[in-house]
């Protein structure tokens, strides 16, 4: 394909994925949704669901819409990103930048789902929330921490889905997020992926939001920091456990 | 098939998909019932799960179950409502008008089924909700909005499941519609399918239910046009970045 | 396989049924059990994959661990029960009496399971539950009504899974189960199974349970006969709407 | 494979379970975290999940990551342990010794990831309970009784998953922890698998954990014990019920 469509196909695949996640968040926390209050599993699932819509639609550039999982792939040393694109430096960055755009873009349409719901009382913290990860208890290095073993199982799992010899498909990276947001989630909320964190941030930053504040720039580099940290250490490692 | 067995299979299937559908918000908001205050994930699985069963009967008509469905596929331009059935007005009418009885008589059984819980006090609108969908903050164009977005969703990734070349099943739509209550559906409720909507509220009009109260004609067009309008756009959308 | 062999793959695969679908009852009624009050979700999702277990155990039978599936099947006029097993009276026989068995060993399994948990003050009505179904609003018509359509609903898409042509398996009679319990399941508790029922209950009334009430057999024709009904009405309607 | 990278597999997949088992046990009972209180069918599908994703990491040698299934194995009389492998004591204590590593390595990685959450103030028994299983009413008898019958589930089922003919992969062994946590996990919180149980108990010992209490060795041959017993009983039972 070509690099305007791998751009195209990146950025649908990520928008329906932050459209499916930040709408679930926005579900869960913001006043007067039918899903208030609905709990960690019900986001764990939204995610989980969002990451399988998202999927079905950037199948044809291998469906990264995460660039943990592009830093992970380039450095397993693999040699293509996904069916005949060749891992190359101009490659990565279309990939990187189009999950970015196309996660800010989803993350706006989510907010206009839930415009009315963003237009009552709420702390400017929730309305972050919905855009953006932020921690329970904040400490940049163990934050960081979490986010990078979140990462690791992400992507060297993903990398071990060749070890099953039946069809891998989106439903079995679906169950995955769902999983790890269930268990690793709870410190950081599960960036896990960087452009789903800073795309949105960037479009909170933007957007005319009804009572809104900081958009909490001290914290953006973990989510991204991590998530690559992460991504990376699962590529180094997951070639040299690749057995027989 | 005949035009009369294709009317009785998206019939049928909508026929299940609203006795499951209509049948788990009864049992999340009905007095006395066993799932009562069953929580959002509960009533996304039972829809999710409802369109698991609708589309097993309704598989051979190719299991639109939803006019969204059936409209997005005609506005993608392709040539088949399913196999072996042409893309014509006369088919187009007949799905839809198959979808909306359907629906009602499911929302029927469904009222059956709960005869006893609907016979217990309960506000009026809460007896309606079983039936078809109202929104959190009533704002018509918002509201608008929020069943396009959702319907956009369904259809544009489901019009996307030919990109991953293993089987494509019941189970997929499913959990995307698991998904799509989850992340989108916290406004409105979710229709994302005319029929859904139009067909149980005809029936709620008609039906005896004790303690009745109005069937709220008035916001009964947003889960018609919108997710209409949004499936059309998803049926337009698709082909445009089908890439190699 | 021989009529032993048949007897026991039903018998075992009803145990685990019962095993599973009791236990997890116990584990949200009973008394300092970690999933009490966990919520219906949790007791659909435990039924449904006990289901999955017990159709892997008796797969060569055709795992229908339900006589109710077994009257459909009778009621379709299918040549066979499972492969290779005509469907004669005597086979019916040891398909419905290996279910009983089976469902009565498998809830007294569950219960010995829990049993420092049946040893707590409980009422007897909730010890009951973890055996046998009983309605939220006793209603003997209304109650059969409900246990027709629920199982009707069971039988009918299961006896239309060949319209998928891909491979059905035990995931998708649990998911069904899933979502009949979460949708139909409020008014009665979805026996849709008279096995699951009957042979529960007879062990109710034989084991030596602390402060053990009534069995109710006033009530136990219904989660007999509904699903009998049910299960013959879907049989009869299936190949009736099977279109080419 | 070799017997290095045997217990490399065995090791990274048992840690990859833990990680995600020990992480969501976490996310529910940790005071501040985001998933606290999330209820029991949460805790289920971290565990399921988990499961899911170690089955993907340590497929080549068989995916037992669980000592109950390298048992159960050994008393079906079977020739492999997995693709290539024999059933020889050195094996056994090679799959035994590697998944009580990885268990723990896995327990402790869970611990960094919510290391903020164990410097907060919380019984001692809540911070024993992410890495190790508790009952809810001590009886070490009934609690071996327990884990007798939920393992023997487990494997059990595990051995048949041949019957069915098509694709076992990840999913099933996912979805059946899911639901024998939900089933029968009430009691004593389903170890169902030695390592999963002692790994993490060592870790809980040696680890530098603030307002760490007792490691409860006096419990710990329980979950030992119980899995053991009952994955031989399947192992002895699975194959005298395997019929044509």
């Amino acid at each position: 394909m070509s690099s305007g469509e791998l751009f195209i196909t990146e950025f649908l695949g990520t928008m329906i994925l932050l459209l499916g996640g930040a709408g679930v968040v926005a579900n869960v926390i913001l006043p007067k949704s039918k899903g208030f209050n609905g709990g960690w599993l019900l986001i764990n699932f939204g995610w989980g669901l969002a990451v399988f819509a998202g999927v079905f639609v950037a199948f044809k550039s291998g469906a990264h819409i995460n660039p943990a999982v592009t830093f992970g792939i380039w450095a397993s040393g693999a040699s293509e990103f996904g069916p005949g694109i060749p891992v190359t430096a101009l490659n990565g960055f279309i990939y990187v930048s189009a999950q970015i755009a196309g996660a800010a873009i989803g993350a706006t349409l989510a907010f206009l789902a839930y415009k009315k719901h963003f237009d009552e009382e709420a702390p400017p913290a929730t309305k972050l929330a919905v855009f953006s990860t932020g921690p329970e208890i904040r400490s940049y290095g163990w934050n960081f921490v979490t986010e990078v073993i979140g990462t690791f199982v992400l992507v060297f799992v993903v990398l071990n889905f060749g070890n099953w010899p039946g069809d891998i498909g989106p439903l079995a990276v679906a169950l995955l997020v769902v999983g790890i947001g269930a268990s690793l989630g709870g410190p950081t909320g599960y960036a896990i992926n960087p452009a789903r964190d800073l795309g949105p941030r960037i479009a909170h930053a933007l957007l005319p939001i009804k009572g809104k504040g900081s958009s909490d720039w001290a914290y953006s580099w973990v989510p991204v920091a991590g998530p690559v940290t992460g991504g990376i250490l699962a590529g180094l490692l997951a070639p040299a456990v690749a057995f027989g």
